[in-house]
């Protein structure tokens, strides 16, 4: 096992057309629409109740300093809705704070990006909220401290109490490594200390039913050197899934639904677990953690576990697009090679905690293959999450719909045909809005003498190995030119792209590994690769039921789909030509096709060969889909 | 609209190989082995709970003659386990009863099929036992005559009273029929009286959300002869889906949930019902008695209703096998060309209530298209809902399975790969007892002055035109030959099956309409048909998004598919040769195709022609899948 850190985005400006507008975009509409919506300011949208319920919870806390008593709610459901009798409980789902919290770590990427003054002030409010809700010992969460505080710590299984610290956590260490600020960071310390003395080693043997708690502590323990907090991560880790099973414990069942632990990646102790099961998001949050604590504890066994559970996921159980979970039921994997174009889940944060994943994993394990996995969700499943103007989101990321079976089928109801404004259970939109202002963090690693390339666009960055002027035209032409002022020896090692067949570099014989080809710098130098993107026919493993006898177009990291806005309704009927002709106009492709035309009205009839008309079909890429209105999408088409 | 009578089982004797064969399997098998079944008496089944439940019943009428009180239980839901405090309650489904006189209907006909003394005996043990259950005033129900008598009539909706009434008198008029006794009969006709004064004319406007009171007053009709049966199933059909609904009065409430009606049919008034929609069993139920009543009541408006039904079902909503209900929930139709394959619900019962429909829309429509229809159902979805030893059943009837998903894709768990012993919810397997045993009277159908032949099978037939000895080939050369000794002049209808392109008659000329071959019969002769069923390849409507650019395999009325055992694992890869060469040995083809190999572990690659190596696919009919364990099974194949 390795050990590299990421280049900090304090020290890169991304000066790419594509990333710049997408974090621009995040910055000028998505946060602002957010902050709205968090507000319950927008019309006809599910209300969040995030600020609502913080400003509920510190009045809570400031009338119990006065020795008030303030009314005892329940706290035995997911979530709550407003009726005559409630109008001093917790809204909304149990996790509505962490929404908050997310905008915060959003906040601070895109001030590390681009100052904003006005921003930075909404912030800090949200941030006096956020602590004046803290209580005495440390603890923040607004569901318990509005609604009953004593039922504290007594359903880590479902109610996403460290969940919710973990997401403060880290907007906590993302605002302090922007601004310097400390006030949320001390806040986020106060209440891991508390967890430190509830659940470290003499402690209760707790771990979250929604995992996120143990990256979180890691990012504590990057942020402030405490070892406490790489500890209780460990912890949290290597007690999961052991028997007896702490959520059977803590509800005081020794119940026959271990079968249920699944959904919680809690079925067995995390070094034994060789599938990804359950709840999506979940896992890919606890693999996460689990690779970050690898590296840091150099727990090689660890490791292993991650690799498998990686190497899992990704050669079994993604789709093209790097969405993973199969199904609705759970938002959760299903089995080996299941994975249904129309019925998929595919949440925008699973491909997000993919991301997490995958670059946790290439700090350890130097392997293009991690990076490769971060640019197609990057490029695909996460950016298909968000409309162009970024005021509309997607929760579910299919790889076919038709409108009509969304609306009349209830199998694929979870299947929104366009994209929508704002979630009851809104997790995605701001998951996007941090990933997107924190691009910059995922393009590059390094140790003492090597600076990995892992993902590419135009940026200038510096490091105490070379200031590096980065001009790229990877989406386009493929081409990316290095201008290194170095300030001492090191080695450049570029990715190459795992759709790359045809690369070159303009500095020749690079030792290559594991998919990074390693030059060696000495003086400055203008060094440039060509990766020549190349039109692609992808073929989806045959063991994919779904996909037999069916391709994908893909371009460089692109997926592409036909939208019945262009081929016209039906897109089933559509079948590539055997050897198409493609053409590409800087970002749609044309290629020759085929439309069947239905001649009969019987539903059964003697089969004779269809009549075919050819047509020009156009490919967008995948991302883009659902921005001209409802109507058909299709990633695989018959060929 | 014309009018035809089918010929009474009792003038029919039923000599084929196939069809005798099945009728003694319900006989000695499926009929001892429901009886026990109905006793609670099968190991590690789900227990019934019939006849407890009536004897229970029985002994609170007992009681309340004597004036002894029995304890109250509620009535507000479903379904009722046994539990501590729930003894003397009614336990199971609410419509329970239903079985058993399902039971008793298939007795009825077993028995004019083949005398059984001891089996008589026990029908008649039962029947004693449901007329002890009757309440003074006519009911019968032991949900409500146990749990509380008081609250009868007060949820037609979801409480299946009207729904048990319905099978008690198609099991009362079959065993009349067969029998001549009378005493279920006059129950059932008492409860019907009750039922004409609670729901008449000057009732309550009410019907029943699980319909088939319709069709069976009219069965009623039929054999007492008394017109206010029909006018009340009249009056069922005329106020469904009336404004206000009826099922908002009787919960007192106007709510917005009449999209909710669509699962009865009840969400516009039958007329202006243009599609199939909700439960599929219902709306056949529901279809089959608007037929019944339109024919009897010379009502043109209400069977071109029933037309556009029929046509909306069969030209754009039944599978292949004749299976109706894309989709599990609510056991429901979805929407047009929507035909899953593998998510397919198919419930074997709404096959049966489809050939039930067709027959009637037979009976005033002589279209050949009616039999088509039944034949379809009878040798494919219903037939399949048996094991070949008649000891387990299949409720859903998919047309592809893959056992794996079955048992991790939770969106596939109604989808049994093998056939189950007994259900919770057992309505298929008696009503598959009833319809084979009463094969019989769907073959033959006449006017004053035709003969029709609908179904083909070896039979000896006794009417006033002709006595008739039918030798049929019909499963294997097409053959059917008929003898006829003449007692008058007469037409003799032959069905042309949809399947037959090359059909030929030893008589010259017949006058052909609407799939029927008419011929003038004068003396006794002897008259041979030829269908000459050859191998098909069959194509689904394109619209059909799942099965483009695949094909089905049949011959004659038989639908054929891969199983596992024959064909190896992953039948997706399966491909069937471009010209297949068949052959057929009896039962099974065999055919030249191409199987894939799995030549990568990528997930995604790059396309390359697939490498096939030719195999020969071996096809049985649909109907005996899973007869010889857990395994793949798949009706479409890529062609």
């Amino acid at each position: 096992m390795h050990d590299s850190k990421p280049v900090l985005s304090k020290n890169i400006k991304i000066t790419d057309a594509f990333w710049k507008e997408k974090a621009e975009l995040i910055r000028t509409e998505v946060i602002p629409y957010q902050w709205k919506a968090l507000n319950d300011e927008i019309e006809n949208a599910e209300p969040s109740y995030s600020l609502r319920n913080l400003r509920l919870a510190a009045e809570c806390i400031e009338k119990r300093k006065k020795g008030i008593k303030t009314p005892v709610f329940p706290t035995n459901e997911w979530h709550y809705r407003p009726n005559s009798k409630n109008e001093n409980a917790f809204y909304g789902w149990i996790f509505q704070d962490s929404d908050l919290y997310k905008w915060i770590e959003a906040v601070s990427y895109s001030l590390q990006n681009t100052a904003d003054k006005k921003l930075e002030a909404l912030a800090d409010k949200a941030i006096g909220l956020i602590c004046s809700s803290q209580n005495e010992n440390g603890y923040i969460n607004s569901f318990y401290t509005i609604n009953n505080p004593e039922k504290s710590f007594t359903n880590l299984r479902d109610h996403h109490e460290l969940y919710c610290f973990g997401h403060l956590a880290e907007a906590a260490v993302a605002y302090y490594n922007t601004t310097g600020k400390n006030r949320l960071l001390n806040a986020a310390c106060r209440f891991a200390d508390l967890l430190c003395d509830e659940f470290g080693a003499n402690g209760r043997k707790g771990y979250g039913g929604h995992e996120i708690a143990e990256m979180a502590l890691i990012k504590l323990y990057e942020a402030t050197g405490a070892e406490k907090y790489l500890s209780l991560a460990k912890l949290f880790i290597d007690r999961r899934g052991t028997k007896p099973y702490y959520f059977d414990l803590e509800r005081n069942e020794n119940s026959d639904d271990k079968l249920n632990y699944f959904y919680n990646q809690a079925h067995l102790p995390v070094r034994e677990q060789k599938e990804a099961v359950g709840h999506a998001v979940r896992a890919v949050y606890l693999y996460s953690g689990m690779a970050d604590a690898a590296r840091y504890t150099k727990d090689e066994a660890l490791f292993d576990a991650c690799k498998t559970l990686f190497n899992d996921i990704t050669e079994k159980k993604m789709y093209i697009t790097g969405g993973i979970g199969s199904t609705k039921d759970g938002e959760a994997f299903t089995f080996a090679y299941d994975l249904p174009n129309d019925l998929a889940y595919s949440e925008t944060c699973a491909s997000i905690g993919l991301v997490f994943f995958a670059r946790r994993m290439l700090q350890a394990d130097f392997d293009s293959k991690y990076a490769d996995i971060m640019e197609r969700c990057l490029y695909n499943s996460i950016l298909s999450g968000m409309a162009e103007d970024g005021k509309s989101f997607f929760y579910v990321n299919p790889l076919e719909v038709n409108p009509e079976a969304c609306k009349k089928d209830s199998r694929k109801s979870h299947v929104k045909p366009v994209r929508q404004k704002w979630f009851d259970c809104a997790c995605c939109p701001p998951n996007l809005a941090r990933i997107i202002s924190d691009y910059a963090e995922y393009c590059f690693t390094e140790t003492e003498d090597t600076l990995f390339v892992n993902l590419y666009q135009s940026a200038d960055i510096k490091t105490d190995k070379a200031d590096i002027k980065i001009i790229s035209d990877y989406l386009t032409s493929g081409s990316v030119s290095f201008k290194i002022k170095a300030k001492r020896e090191f080695k450049l090692a570029l990715r190459i792209p795992y759709w790359s067949s045809n690369f070159k570099f303009s500095k020749q014989n690079p030792f290559i590994r594991k998919g990074y080809a390693y030059f060696d710098i000495e003086n400055d130098e203008e060094l440039t690769a060509e990766y020549n993107p190349e039109i692609r026919i992808v073929k989806c493993n045959s063991n994919v039921r779904e996909n037999i006898g069916k391709a994908a177009v893909a371009r460089g990291p692109i997926v592409y789909c036909l939208e019945e806005k262009d081929n016209g309704e039906k897109l089933h009927l559509l079948r590539l030509s055997r050897k198409p002709k493609f053409s590409f106009d800087g970002e749609a492709i044309t290629a020759n096709g085929y439309k069947e035309e239905i001649t009969s009205n019987k539903l059964y009839l003697e089969y004779k060969d269809a009549f075919e008309k050819p047509v020009r079909l156009k490919f967008i890429p995948y991302y883009k889909w659902a921005n001209r209105g409802e109507n058909e999408m299709s990633v695989y088409i018959r060929y």
